[in-house]
């Protein structure tokens, strides 16, 4: 009944039970564990004490703790189950179906509940809405599976709306409800085969109207995000009576139409396949055969271009929030690791050169935090009537500029954070590598480095320089009350005094 | 803005829009549907009727609405979701867990509610409780995603727990609770590389006696259903003090273990790998590798083997009930679908080949429903001290008899039934091929048809013929009845009038 | 460096060496072994002595070899790798590509190499070519990885064109070829979503005439296996000058197809997606989009129907090879595993109710064999000139009556089959279970039982009966010459003398 | 048998046949395309044709073709089909197999045909060999589907075996030979759970002597990289006669061993899982338990740790190589695409900022390329003893250097290359995202960048700062040179000049 290990081994007499411990070995690295993201923010939390004082402190604490027991758990299943396309029913009939798993739904539930889109249309505190959204969004994202995008398309979904007078009032409710079962999400499928940033030339979908005033739209979507949404916006050129259309820009006209009909198929779309990503695998991308979806014109005729670029302003802060908070969590990770892991007789945090790569990071986040929330400032104080003219340009010209480089930012922080983990950060179930591959697409979509380049040109241009003006006037001011020790009312470089 | 289609297709001018229909047709085949199936039971309805009147029919009504709305789906998420296997975790420890998908613990939670256990022990019904709790069983396994296997383990579990006097009465409620969150299921963990049926020769592990007089177990269980549940029963040798053990039967005694550590690490339990199975793929079965798992003694040392036959006993039933109902159901799926489809000018059900193909499959069923039936009365019976001698030899001889006749009968019927469906019975996502892989294991599992007829034999052996006797009486009895018309109180034959 | 076990275990001093042996046991269960299945295969021997003496035994004995070394492992990739579908390229285009693995294109060549089609078109044995043909595929069939479904589509397409008087030289020489660089495979493409076997009210498909005298195809096939295939029959209407067609039987006619243009894509064919089958997984079966097709008129317009009836008899008895092959195989498997394992305290070879278990699997199969090898020799025969007028009845009835029983045989004797391995009977990657999944497909493709005893029945009627006095007169014949110990020149009967 | 559009579309009457066409539209994107990567690049040819003339051009000409023709398309399928484990076998026993593509087996002969790890040691041009060899190993590796890394292994190795005087010829033969039949790969199992860079400290594995003068293995090897190799080096403490090991440094010797023996099973070695990796997808890296693994002592007792530095100057030379490999391919691609994307109204190429992009990503890649040779230059000399002493110093400082900034400027311009896609840089199926995933890779292994800084700084002190004075009088001594338009006839910095 006991056996002897084989005697290669040892010569003394052993016996060990049969069946006895496959011994893998008894040392096991230490984790990196994830703590209330918010109590672990010095930064955001002294922004916030000094902004917003105690009104907002005690929701977003709770709110990290959801994060940590609940939200971020979610977000893994998601990325565990991604979704996945149902083109057939098994006997025959198009489906056309995303199945998302139910911690996708749960999450839908989740936003809704805390207002992660309501919030910027309660204003509950005033000009600083935008500002306390927009945390809730940077503690959120890196734990959100990437529902986070959903939610950038539907809080620039409901701002065209708000911006365009309310044409569509029952889907602005939805989109901007905290009723989990109201809630809508909105897609945006702007991107076709010819286009992706130059819609002006790359849409072909055209739009046939209807006796009834509404449309019919034919066309192929190439890129659609949050294909998964109850709700969309999207591009197309209304056919005359002969059938012929009006190319370039003033061609292209703002529709929205609900995905799925009432007879339980969806609204003439057919979902050609998921898109195969490097990242964000947990959202559904697809490409889209638009075949006869009846549609509202949201737009003026012509005016497509124009009216979305409210749209893009939303969502590019949002994407900045993202590449700000994947930094600040790869960076808070690699910290929280640096103390328990051990090489060369020490810990990570006692070598100088770990510390230094820590640093490093650090600042980046930081600059990255900062420039972020200016922008958010500037938004919500124009959305409230509080904004000043220089401000007005300030925002104008900082959300491609914030955009732009935080994406850059992001791709070169979390792959130095992967780094800090050795090996481990190389090994997908440790949830680090998705950090790399989510944030690569930080840089390409709601327009790439360079489109985004010449939209900071072209806000120059138009406003005869104005832009630049007020972002001198206002570093100027910045400087002057730094050296003359003068308490500061605006801007982002006063803020960096917080963080010393 | 528009094309015309290839010339190749047609000489006069056409125009559609661009992006126009993918035609694929608009003729799409009729699909069958699963309706309440206890309101479709006729036979189900009459024998109730007659026995235990209106009692139970609310209840088996209502449930039988929930199979439809509720539990079917769940049964085919668990088929989309099959569990998988965590072997480590992501910085190197084990991590032996099974993860399966929320639907399948919903069924665990639906199941505690409906009391598919606890209905057998909490006896409302008197000696008709099992006749209760089965019927029940017989009206979800087909949608039950397999969940009905851990239930018929847990039952099997119960009641060995209870036949030997309750060592472990926390264990016992917590297996026949109706209360979803104390609800535990159990695994019956015997089947060694070695055993099989066999398991006084097959049982290898070595159960070693710890100070507090507990036991750790060594050992590597070979086929282990349910592995994900809460519980145990495993067999083992008990070492001496110089670690032998008795080889045959009078070695091997009865154990429980609970699965998990209250370290929220497996109590001593290694997974090697999960079953790659033709069917059942719902339910894990794994190969376990049992080490140093802390268990308690369950039966008198050396009475192993003898103290389960209570349990096979249970188990063999569930197995019937599982057969039947697999035939009952392909038989009302194809009996619905020939009043949909169509071929050679008319409905299936007007093809008289095709209705003499359906009759068969009918009267097959009726046949193993009466027999299980029967089974489930004389167990009923028997739990509560009502049976006379003669029923009790019935049950002996009439549970594995039913057991391996319907195994059998269930693969036919079920794969009579795939081909009433020609092509669509061979495609997974109709759900229809996944009954005749789950069909297979019904003849092979709690003993194949030759191991269970030669129990048969044992029973005619160890009763000298009295099994026997029981039986030809019984029947001879229910002729008589019939021929003279006389009401009639017992047995299996008497049933079939009413099914006329 | 050393460790002791835990001290749960034993009480002595114990010392093994860190990471020591994961110690899963010593005892692991012997496993059927295939061996080359024409040298272990009495009957087929048997029954080749005496027919064709020594004239193939060489050949089927070096391919029996092959089976073993080769091929077998190949069938086992074709099942692990089973093909998928490419919709899309990365870059927008449609791709309609069935992605195969290389052990399938392998498979392939070998099928070319050992003329497994050509056998039965080169007729180097003269009336017992088919005979010869069929064995190798009986000998292949259960290693093929169901490549063995091409090649019987393949057959049947070659006969059909021959039968048609070769009106597609170029296709008929690569469908019959032993040269593996030129030869084709053929798909059928038969089934439409309103049909199945009622081909005539079932076709949908239109076909519309180009000016060059070639057609082009829109419809959609709901149904075609091996849509890998290079070749294709396929059914349709021909649609006259105004665009309509003639309904029922007299307006399908038969046409051909080569899969791939020139161009590197379809020949207008979009493959909407692969079915996910129960069984048969390596071989690709597809709902297709027929969008413009050019394709050649096979038979006169309005024949469709009638052509392929030669079609049927040849893919009908390919289904019988396939069924008897599977029963010979799963046999042959089960009876080298009684030698092996040991339950109950010996091998199962030595338990009585095993063996007659085996008995009764064997007693089907042999009855299988001679069936099926009675129809090939009528085919011989009958495509040589040689058959009688009683002989060409008695293929005619045979034919549909062998396919229909043995379909039905074959899942009986898997299912059992399986029972004999216990457990792993139900273990995928022992390679047992796909037996019984692809099994089943027997008895629903080429026509249902329920299909073909109508087609018996058509046989009776449509000979006034003649087929059945060629049936009994055969029958007569056999007991005569049986009971006057005379030599026997035909018939089944006869055969069976042999396996005594 | 026509249809009619739905009346939405249009008014006038439109006629379409049935089933027509799935119009997904007509215009589909330029996709880059592959081309011979040795011809498109003129700096390596300018370079070549200095120092090697017309020796390889032929030879390197003819590979690229290769890599287009075939290597490239088997790097896909590596990526689409990766390696699998088989831990067991299906009737129990461990079977520890990684389970590769052919793909993967074709691209190990090509290899050894190629000679991508021979050339390094037959120096067929002398001095230049490495240099060679480098180059070939530079147009290979983008489209390798990871077998580079193998073959850095498999060099290491090599140079290990060479540099402690041949202990294992017939090993040190195969690793370097041409003959596909022959060749074998090597792994390196260096990283334990506790290490990773720290061998030194990390290293847990004990060897136990045998009587033969062999050792058993027992240990858990964390990461090891192309696991399918049929050799591998690795490090262990050599118990002594009770059973100690000494710690740190001198503890530590280096052992080699076969993966397989002779029976077909493992050498002891126990696949515990495949690591699920960020990229490097195609090549199994797996944790390792060693029970008993048969070795050989190949450094002296204790030098284990000293032993492997060779090894590691190869590995981290071709990991540089990798890294401006990939540069050059992303910045090819790009080109080639911007010739063909046209947006805004005209081709890529002709928007000035994404010239400047472009230009950008080539100048960081020739940077990367010039001190890559600058380093096999190096290498070369010193193996074939021609290096000067300053010539000595330089190899010494620059390996670290250049795979530290090599690695880090990979990811940043892979990740800048695919924004240059648009969308379609995120997008797997393009294979444009596995190169920032493989890229991400370069900084970690072979030590992070972190760890190579303090190797700079060890060589620094090592050498009292003779390696700096080297480098310095080297920068100058170009310097110079250049100023003077002298011929030049050693250095980074002269090679500057041909780029222009």
């Amino acid at each position: 009944l006991r056996t002897k290990p084989e005697d290669h081994t040892l010569t003394e007499t052993q016996a060990v039970p049969l069946f006895s411990r496959a011994a893998i070995g008894s040392f096991f690295q230490e984790q990196p564990v994830l703590r209330n993201p918010f109590t672990q923010d010095a930064l955001l939390r002294a922004y916030l004490r000094r902004h917003l004082a105690l009104q907002v402190e005690s929701d977003l604490r709770t709110f990290g703790e959801r994060i940590v027991s609940e939200i971020d758990a979610l977000g893994r299943q998601c990325e565990q189950n991604p979704p996945r396309l149902q083109q057939y029913e098994a006997w025959g009939r198009r489906a056309d179906r995303v199945i998302t798993c139910p911690a996708w739904t749960r999450m839908k539930h989740i936003a809704a509940q805390e207002g992660l889109v309501a919030a910027g249309y309660e204003r509950r505190f005033g000009e600083w809405s935008r500002v306390y959204q927009m945390c809730k969004l940077y503690l959120y994202a890196p734990s959100a599976g990437l529902f986070s995008c959903p939610l950038a398309m539907t809080d620039g979904a409901a701002k065209v709306i708000q911006s365009l007078g309310m044409p569509v009032k029952e889907a602005f409710a939805r989109l901007t409800t905290r009723d989990e079962k109201r809630f809508w999400t909105s897609g945006q499928w702007m991107t076709e085969r010819m286009g992706g940033s130059d819609v002006a030339n790359g849409t072909e979908t055209v739009a046939w109207r209807q006796e009834d005033g509404s449309f019919r739209l034919h066309g192929f979507k190439w890129f659609t995000s949050a294909t998964d949404a109850d709700f969309t916006l999207t591009l197309a050129r209304i056919a005359d009576e002969d059938g012929n259309t009006t190319p370039g820009t003033r061609g292209v006209s703002l529709f929205c139409a609900e995905v799925w009909g009432s007879d339980g198929f969806t609204n003439g779309i057919e979902i050609q396949r998921l898109k195969d990503k490097l990242g964000t695998r947990q959202m559904p991308t697809a490409e889209l055969l638009l075949d006869g979806t009846r549609a509202q014109l949201l737009s003026e005729e012509g005016r497509g271009v124009a009216s979305i670029a409210n749209m893009l302003t939303l969502t590019r802060i949002h994407n900045t929030v993202s590449a700000a908070a994947a930094m600040r969590r790869i960076t808070q990770l690699g910290r929280e690791y640096s103390t328990k892991r051990s090489v060369f007789g020490k810990l990570l945090k006692d070598h100088p050169l770990h510390v230094q790569t820590l640093s490093r990071m650090e600042v980046e986040t930081r600059a990255a935090f900062l420039l972020m929330m200016e922008v958010c400032r500037l938004l919500g104080r124009e959305e409230t009537g509080a904004a000043t003219e220089r401000e007005a340009h300030l925002l104008r010209l900082l959300t491609p500029v914030a955009k732009l480089y935080s994406g850059k930012q992001a791709v070169a922080v979390v792959s130095e954070g992967l780094e800090c983990f050795g090996g481990q950060g190389y090994i997908e179930d440790t949830g680090l590598p998705a950090m790399l591959r989510d944030a690569q697409v930080l840089s390409i979509w709601e327009g790439t480095t360079n489109v985004l380049s010449l939209d900071v040109l072209r806000s120059i241009s138009k406003s005869s320089g104005l832009v630049l003006q007020a972002f001198f006037s206002d570093v100027e001011q910045h400087h002057n009350e730094l050296h003359r020790g003068k308490p500061h009312q605006s801007g982002a470089a006063r803020i960096n005094m917080l963080i010393d």
